[in-house]
């Protein structure tokens, strides 16, 4: 089946919204197989959609438009796609019963343009809005070809997207797909490429690498006639390529590891402490990002200054004199002080360079030293100064990235890579 | 004249890159008085590229193509455009210099791949590329359409949109554009669309309002012969904005609040310190953000629990226990406590409730006290539970964005407005 996406929307089209509802259509519909050969942008202009639309429902055997679907004047597809297609609108009842109940318990009135929305070209599927009043909808033309109307708020489109229009597509071709996100970190896309090269060839289950913030994660989708047998499709690729990458695979359909960690933790019982210095706050605001973070985490210290890690967390002025502030011995002492000044079970400290100034020739920008530290020992990880051109932004997000991750591992009770005393980095003893 | 934007790359049209170029591209566009009509993506496909330029040039006067540019195999915009305009490909033998020249000091040797980048469709003005290997072009067809082709990845794209085709657009039509952000904190779009109305009528300079992650932002553009001269046109409109919309305005083409915040303080010699609860570390790592932080911030606690609050920054039992953790006690207490702690000349307490979870009829979620603390006075504001629905992301943002805006007015010696006792808002002396 071949596709096409045409959003509609004057602030899309000048650039003051940034386009993320066709990429979500986008991904949605490869992954069911649906060959995507064009996407455009229209501005609320009735003359130049209605010639757009024409144009995709000329080539192309389903069209998804998405915006334009609300109470205001300027929302104009379900008129303009109605009129292309040669459908009329017509009322639902049980629509407008629903936007009229919407309004019951909110201000402002329920007016002649809200109850616009509960018009749709005939014969349509409607496609329930969980979110918001405006419903989208699906139909097919007389020539055969597929409609589908989304609305144009993300929040809106997406559960939509999910839920109502993809569901819509499997039902006509009786069949179900399933995807399986295996997460990763701390190995780059192209190795992990390299590692699964033969089971990306497949055409059913798929399996497909992306990289995302200095993480990647491989896809697997499987089509079926039920979503049982397409889970049971994925399983055993979803398991070969978990066994090949081993333990840098962190969650299969995992949130984040920020997530994964916060829900370990208060799984055990566990609490957490945190001392930043080149990631000033990063660390602990990604912790907290999470709610319920307060059962896991009750104190951080962005211990940005030297005197600010003797005063606060107890390094002491010989080691940061000694091994200066960015060194394995420093982390150490933030990891360990900032566990005993919260009476934690565990303590991270992370400093290093974030630039883009502060490098030197012996240490560079992008040298991070991370710590994590129980009370016994403290195990500490270096990440060397980048070689390429990293950004500040990059540089701390990876570095918190990679603290949350020793987290996992340490909980996970995965054996260490084993460390080297030059690099200052292994297992040393709590002093 | 009338303008298209064709983004290439298939990753762009299957949705695994979000295609940001098109609305970089566009608003550059519209403030130079282009009138954007479409916008599209197609795949790394000659014939469907081929097809799209065809129309576009039929129905055009501009096209700006955006990626496809590089030295693989899939990267066929020029000879795809160039072919649909009915032109040849020209070596420039200066590019070709130049390309070589990149890869001497480079691992990787400069393939017959890389030397592909110097053909350019003949009578091509170049645009040059201060990042990458890959020239862009303008040219005119024979029809006398202009031709636009920019690289894929922003970072080269954004400087050689900016820096070359607008200038080889301007130079044509022999005029000059100027634009100037006026940033406002503390009123909405829709607030400050009011007070300008009248103001966003004219045509040359143009006035707009545009939303930001809790800001807004009103962007004022001329066109004229050369840049002084746009400049002046600018600047009585800009003067007229900033005049009505009063103090919160806090900069003309400012960066962030947080980077403004880290100069002002770094121009006076002042030091900061954060006490957060609700937003985790989100003010630290904001502030932190900005290259030289370290000037003006040493120091930040992370108080989640009521335990670090007390034991870290000394927030009294007794004020937890009376007034509860979400308070203007509290908060006041916690900007004093840090302040004292990292002996710096302001403290910042922020204490809130994130949600989704915790709130009360009382304490609704949304709810944030902050407090600014100079050693003699501390001063409290708050953001009452908010009606809508608002994210956690949400309102941990727009907490550090207020605290931040706080800091700013402090440092400018705006008067405040006048609190209230009941609120526990306004000025209080330091206990």
């Amino acid at each position: 089946m071949n596709a096409e996406i045409i959003a509609v929307g004057t602030e899309l089209l000048l650039g003051h919204t940034i386009n993320t509802d066709a990429a979500y259509v986008a991904r949605e519909l490869s992954d069911i197989g649906v060959n995507l050969l064009f996407s455009s942008t229209v501005g609320d202009n009735p003359e130049r959609l209605h010639a757009a639309v024409k144009q995709a429902l000329s080539r192309s055997d389903l069209l998804v438009t998405t915006g334009g679907l609300g109470p205001t004047e300027d929302d104009l597809t379900k008129q303009t796609v109605a009129q292309a297609a040669g459908k009329k609108l017509v009322l639902h009842e049980e629509i407008l019963k629903e936007i009229e109940a919407f309004f019951k318990n909110r201000p402002g009135a329920c007016g002649e343009n809200q109850k616009r929305q509960a018009w749709l070209p005939e014969g349509s599927t409607v496609l329930a809005n969980v979110i918001g009043t405006a419903p989208g909808c699906a139909f097919e033309t007389d020539a055969g070809k597929i409609v589908i109307m989304l609305p144009g708020p993300p929040s809106e489109l997406i559960p939509m997207l999910h839920h109502e229009a993809v569901p819509y597509l499997m039902k006509r071709e009786h069949a179900s797909i399933v995807s399986k996100n295996v997460h990763v970190f701390g190995k780059g896309e192209g190795q992990v490429a390299e590692m699964i090269d033969d089971l990306v060839q497949g055409a059913n289950p798929t399996a497909a690498t992306y990289a995302k913030d200095g993480e990647m994660f491989v896809r697997v989708t499987a089509r079926a006639e039920t979503p049982e047998e397409a889970e049971q499709m994925c399983a055993p690729l979803v398991q070969e390529i978990c066994s090949r990458i081993g333990d840098c695979v962190y969650g299969v359909d995992a949130e984040s590891l920020e997530e994964l960690v916060v829900k370990e933790l208060s799984a055990r019982g566990m609490t957490i402490a945190t001392a930043e210095s080149c990631t000033g706050g990063f660390l602990a605001k990604r912790l907290t990002d999470i709610p319920g973070a307060s059962a896991v985490i009750g104190t951080g210290v962005v211990t940005y200054a030297n005197a600010a890690k003797e005063k606060l967390i107890g390094v002491p002025h010989a080691v940061l004199e000694t091994y200066g502030a960015v060194s394995s011995e420093t982390a150490r002492a933030m990891a360990e002080g900032v566990r005993r000044l919260a009476g934690s079970d565990l303590g991270v400290g992370i400093t290093g360079i974030a630039g883009p100034d502060g490098g030197t020739a012996e240490k560079k920008v992008g040298l991070v030293y991370l710590a994590l530290s129980d009370g016994k020992t403290v195990l500490v990880h270096k990440i060397p100064g980048a070689n390429r051109n990293r950004t500040r932004d990059w540089i701390r997000y990876t570095a918190a990235s990679r603290a949350l991750d020793m987290v996992r591992r340490y909980l996970e009770g995965i054996s260490l890579t084993e460390g080297s005393p030059e690099d200052g980095t292994g297992l040393f003893p709590v002093e």
